[in-house]
């Protein structure tokens, strides 16, 4: 069993939460990946260095300066910290972007009605083959959320979909299932009670969901993503709580699987 | 053969240099390990954060935050803009630091003289096993100057010591030479005279040059270092330009070898 975990903002953002998650984590049975995305330090050390954010409909643009930062705080601080903290506790961890042995290649993403979102990738290509050895070999990936055109070029890439594009990737090779860590115990039926939690999902319960309105529109592209990996070969993905991962096949698990 | 090549601040610095060399070392054959300094921009971005540097006696205090700087500068920015460089040379490399599948430990440098140099890491263990795969397998380790202490805490480490500690822990594996790539065209007899480069040096020339004072204060710990890795088993150091990679075993070569 290959298990595939991204964090993102509300755990990597929050000391005792990561820790804690770095433990549970660590003791995660089977072979195992990290995805991690960036939080709020990227653009804390922007501000401190002077970096105007520029946006374009609630979307960053990444500049040449911002490519930097992000290299720096993902792929440098973040992504190092968890590799040392995840070495304390014996999990065999190796931090990588997707440069770093050609395991994830993008391609610059295109204007797009005359917009440059700057120096973002579209996954070209996951190198099946060399994660399989590395974690056949024991080690276990922690991986920022950076591509590179294979050129020379870094880009800013979405953690969420380096994390399902690794899942479906290597799902021929592993039964494989991917825990998005989400600040909510899972896709709620109502969005202010934290018990509404939707505990099994497929595509035809989705589609009654959404046309009835029971989903709601933000939750939607994380489905939509979710279901993809799943129709591509990967068992299972798990939406919830990073609190969660130590429960997955327990009775006690709370949270949403979809399949 | 395995060839381990140190460059710092003289090559990282200068974005032509580093290209060049970039170009010269994806073709040098045999297995290679890269270890790289960081030259002047974490400097700079200490400054541009306003960390002030601390220094005793013309070395630098590695405090949290400068450690926060080296992690993301030398670990993040250099490390992967060096190594997706390489990939597009298409020399299969990988950017780690020592908690990188816990390839060097080290232990936290002890107050001397009541001076805390902070986050400084003296050279515990060398991986060899893991390093000796990583290399069969075809990789090609871009190693940037920090270490861990095995309990989660990044350590500073001087980039020389790193190389020399690698190549002399992998010799018994591999006929193994160490290349420091020197921002002059080698040991020189005559400072003021770039070519009154001392070609070839052991340790009784050694012993005999500076007994008669031909060798220059500066360089004796350099040739202290290197001749201590020939004592350990490695075959051979050569103190040269880094424009001289490609011609190592050529007549054309320049340089100081180290025997």
């Amino acid at each position: 069993m290959l298990t595939v975990v991204k964090i993102g903002g509300n755990i990597v953002d929050d000391p005792q939460k990561l820790a804690d998650f770095l433990t549970d984590f660590a003791v995660l049975e089977g072979f195992k990946i990290l995805v991690h995305g960036g939080g709020k330090l990227a653009t804390r050390f922007s501000e401190k260095l002077g970096i105007s954010v520029q946006m374009h409909e609630g979307r960053r643009i990444t500049d040449a300066e911002t490519l930097e930062v992000i290299t720096m705080v993902y792929g440098g601080l973040i992504n190092k910290q968890i590799v040392a903290a995840l070495q304390a506790k014996k999990c065999n961890a190796i931090g990588l972007i997707g440069a770093d042995l050609n395991i994830v290649t993008a391609d610059k993403r295109p204007m797009k009605n005359g917009v440059d979102y700057g120096y973002v990738g579209d996954i070209r290509q996951v190198n099946r083959l060399t994660l399989t050895r590395l974690i056949e070999a024991g080690a276990c990936p922690v991986i920022a959320p950076i591509t590179h055109n294979g050129e020379g070029m870094l880009l800013n890439t979405n953690a969420d979909t380096i994390a399902s594009a690794i899942a479906v990737s290597l799902a021929p090779d592993f039964p494989t299932r991917l825990m998005y860590c989400f600040e909510k115990k899972g896709v709620l039926t109502n969005p202010n009670d934290e018990e509404s939690v939707i505990s099994r999902i497929n595509r035809n319960l989705f589609e009654q969901y959404k046309a009835d309105g029971t989903i709601s529109a933000g939750m939607i592209p994380k489905l939509e993503n979710a279901l993809a990996a799943v129709e591509q070969g990967v068992e299972q993905v798990i939406i919830s709580r990073a609190d969660m991962l130590t429960c997955l096949d327990s009775p006690d698990f709370v949270g949403t699987k979809v399949y």
